[in-house]
């Protein structure tokens, strides 16, 4: 069981610090990849801290995770040593389930195994992509097309497929009108797929702070959401809204500015719930629907469309001794739009 | 301008009495229908009692009105004296907008014009069912086939399109499974549609007082919703849910009971707002949506529907004096399942 450098939270309180943590042995069906970029996500802020539960420390957060496959185990068939590959948000699933078999693991219905602070199928809990390596069930990790950078395809891996997947189910393209709330992490990514797909694309952030950046990455209009005059002006005008705020927004505001059918999409849960006017859902058969990151199979689509349309993720990229000021700036808002860190510091 | 016998609103607190109302003469354009029954509705005593705002009174309430046609104006070419028709929740809409032009009038841009309470293309307002007489535009009127009885097809002009609409829309049919909260008026239409189409139905009423009815209308199952073990056993198992309760229900509780892709349609609206549980959303790429009554296309295709699968609503005829009596028993949940005025008592 080989011993590897990571950078781990020590508890829900202290900064994360260098900290030597266990892999698995690479079993027929792992690979071990080296990892080169890790990137940063905010839930992985929620996650050590314990907002979301209590968890077991040291853990070493990151499921934005991007390196080259160095040792493959003998039944391997997927992915050879040398490829370049990405592991996300999951790591495994129980592959029966009839959410499973339709190749949607993320919903599978024993709950699938998160990259980091969750019970593996061997008892110990997942360590994250803040570390120098890992060992993944091959089924969990998807080929990284070389007209990809490794830096900036490694928040693909969660950003990105969050995003890709409400996207593609909900149909943007072209004739279609998109919202985007927020322009972070995942709403950058957002913007960029939404564009490259053909959609119209709106954003609508708090300030016009990043609206200069909003319209490089490919929005076509962009709005304020603080200035309560973009509500009216833009009643009724989307399909689909994908709403990438994790705190509490006036969901109902929102909906009124969905078209007949439109649908607002939550990739994000905030703890509280949030109240709902069925009015706003009834004058319009309006939805307010939720999505959860993506299938291995769909995760692999994401990446070769990233590819083909060469959509990166815009990074800062810092060394591993950065993390905790990173974290401190994602809390900020203070990003621009994702922080990777280059593992090769650890 | 013709006066016709009406049951009317003498104020947001009188019970209903006996009134003369006036009718518009019949334009190019119009039909005079003679009005044989009339479905009285829930919302009918939320309008009359001011629940949903101010009325000018006296007011005739009444949208799910069934009779004959007496006389057609000129240009009239979709219905000819003698045919048997219907007219439901309104009875004009702009006509123009993209919303209207797609056969969607009831979520006409412009507001559609209700069938009563509403202001009219003349300033006058709409007087609804209660009554006589009605004059209204061709293109609102639905024929009713010959297969329907007259009294059993008035509700369908409300209760009927209000829950076929969404069954359609969410695609109910063979190897799907739908639920129906509550088995009212709404409900007990929902569950006659839901398995005329195909689609395995479970009634998720407040106790089993009513179970051995809703399995006679066409359920296949039957919980108790006030048995908080009811949402245990069901976790996950539903595609659809129509939810014809308008008081305020735990949402994200039945969120829980949808499989992946699932949804939740109210069909309608509490005054206050539902809180909902985003977890429950994105966790199971589930939908919280709304419905509203359907087209006018859409609710011809219903009556088409009924008529070839036997399916009239369930009813308790009853002389106009009763209608007071028929309120109060509404309020109470006392009728299986629609209370329909018989109008030659007026």
């Amino acid at each position: 069981m080989p011993v590897v450098n990571a950078y781990a939270a020590p508890s829900a309180t202290g900064d994360l610090v260098p900290t030597k943590i266990k892999r698995r042995d690479v079993g027929p069906r792992d690979v071990l990849i080296e990892i080169r970029y890790a990137g940063i996500c905010h839930s992985d802020i929620h996650t050590v801290r314990g907002h979301w539960g209590p968890q077991q420390y040291p853990l070493a957060p990151g499921h934005e995770i991007a390196g080259i496959v160095t040792q493959v185990g003998a039944e391997v068939t997927r992915h050879s040593v040398g490829d370049r590959v990405g592991v996300g948000c999951m790591v495994n699933s129980c592959r029966e389930c009839v959410n499973c078999l339709k190749g949607e693991e993320q919903y599978c219905l024993a709950g699938n195994t998160g990259t980091y602070g969750a019970v593996d199928r061997d008892g110990t809990i997942t360590q994250g992509g803040y570390s120098t390596h890992v060992v993944v069930s091959e089924d969990f990790v998807v080929r990284i097309p070389d007209a990809l950078g490794l830096d900036v395809a490694a928040p693909l891996l969660c950003a990105g497929i969050t995003t890709y997947s409400p996207l593609r189910h909900w149909g943007a393209g072209p004739g279609k009108k998109v919202a985007v709330v927020g322009l972070g992490g995942l709403g950058h990514m957002a913007v960029k797929i939404a564009h490259a797909m053909g959609a119209e694309v709106t954003v609508l952030s708090q300030s016009l702070k990043k609206q200069e950046d909003g319209l490089r990455l490919g929005a076509d209009h962009y709005f304020a959401s603080g200035d309560p005059s973009t509500f009216e002006t833009l009643a009724g005008s989307f399909d689909l809204i994908i709403n990438t705020v994790s705190a509490s927004i006036d969901i109902s505001a929102y909906l009124q500015l969905l078209s007949l059918d439109g649908a607002l999409v939550n990739v994000g849960a905030p703890a509280e719930t949030l109240p709902v006017n069925a009015f706003a859902l009834i004058t319009g058969r309006r939805s307010f629907a939720g999505s959860m990151i993506g299938g291995i199979r769909e995760t692999q689509e994401m990446l070769d469309f990233c590819a083909e349309h060469g959509l990166g993720s815009e990074i800062e990229v810092i060394p591993a001794s950065a993390i905790n000021e990173a974290y401190e700036r994602v809390l900020a808002s203070d990003v621009r739009f994702r922080f990777v860190i280059d593992v090769a510091t650890l």
